[in-house]
């Protein structure tokens, strides 16, 4: 039967979700677990989508097939008693044949926390830590260039060839909680460094070192103005919809 | 002059507060930083008081005597770039030299977080984990029990031997917010193990292992009753008051 499972995850200590050679990942500690549980036969594990090293998730998605009779309160308990801590599976659920959990997804969101307090020790992983304050109304102009269908080339790396860069942001919001700068970017899809990098100029603005309508400058084909990219700890894969 | 600091620690990877010899400490960890700020001159590091191994700390304060010229910010700035990053020094101020981080103490206040919700990967040292559901009404009416003086030898450890046991509890509070569950003590000082003892016990009444009036028997002298220790990870030093 093919089983559809919604998981988090600790970014800090995995090489990212996907198997290297000698590298922990996600994707590994998930096959090492999925081989026991499942007699002892290879268990492929498909998940929505890579995220890199040190990138969190919440709600991230994955399908696999096993041959044994399980509940799903009982696959539950033995994926999160044999997984590492890091990990934790959230939901399990029995689906149809054709659920593709890459293939399948309709949208993604990722959320990234920025601190503008002072620095907490329980969640220097988990939160880029800016403490000189940023001018989230300009941020907050800022970000809703993002919204509808655009470009994105400006916003990946130079070296990632491809022959669509079109994507479709369907959710772009900026709040403030306490000392906390929360960024929510929901798309069809996004390519690699795509989240980091608009953050990261968004963060930039926030600075005052760009103005707000660098963002739509860059949509629209800009390449004069840099992307920055910002480190993956503040970031997390909050929901994947299919 | 004499500095007193205001500090954060996440206890997780210290055997405690104490210098011991071939173990990592806070106090170990802030006295090889003051060697180099105090111009290589040891400095005796004197905090409020101990804690054990993976408590945390939010609010914990230590003094010092520095014979160099530095400005309080830089100082703080000096500290927080030198101290490992499981350490966060919050505040820094020059007071008068018959100021002592343990003997001037007025009171103290820990606060335990206990998680019922889905466990979060994010949060795994930091918190305890009891996904079972606890009746936090018996729980509220336990914890009364605490407030005022009394003698708390049935939630030390018997090997802990001394002349009093006397402590005067002035605040017993245990609130929900979302699935974590706060349980906050102050007093004019606490014992060790004390509030692990008090925690646990509170936590066997909501899981209905021991009725409500325990606390209260164990109080006056009851020791059939036997109190649980609590792990360390849910708790923090929160505040110290002078």
């Amino acid at each position: 039967m093919r089983i559809k499972i919604i998981f988090a995850y600790d970014g800090t200590n995995f090489y990212g979700l996907q198997k290297q050679p000698n590298l922990r990942s996600v994707e590994s500690s998930f096959e090492e677990v999925l081989f026991g549980i499942n007699n002892n036969s290879i268990t492929k594990f498909v998940s929505s989508g890579r995220t890199d090293r040190g990138v969190h998730a919440k709600g991230q998605v994955a399908h696999f097939d096993i041959s044994v009779e399980i509940t799903m309160d009982k696959l539950k308990r033995a994926l999160n008693s044999y997984l590492p801590e890091d990990i934790h599976v959230i939901f399990c659920e029995e689906v149809a044949n054709d659920f593709h959990a890459r293939f399948s997804v309709k949208e993604k969101t990722y959320t990234y926390l920025i601190n503008c307090g002072e620095l907490s020790v329980f969640d220097r992983s988990h939160v880029y830590q800016y403490g000189r304050g940023l001018d989230i109304e300009e941020m907050n102009k800022a970000i809703k260039s993002f919204l509808g269908t655009h470009n994105f080339v400006n916003f990946v790396s130079k070296q990632d060839k491809r022959d669509d860069y079109k994507r479709t942001i369907t959710k772009a919001n900026i709040s403030k909680e306490g000392d906390h700068i929360k960024i929510i970017f929901s798309s069809n899809g996004f390519m690699k460094y795509q989240v980091r990098n608009m953050v990261g100029t968004l963060l930039r603005i926030g600075q005052g070192k760009l103005p707000a309508e660098s963002i739509a400058q860059m949509l629209n084909g800009d390449d004069t103005i840099k992307a920055y990219t910002i480190k993956p700890e503040g970031l997390y894969l909050s929901e994947v919809k299919y």
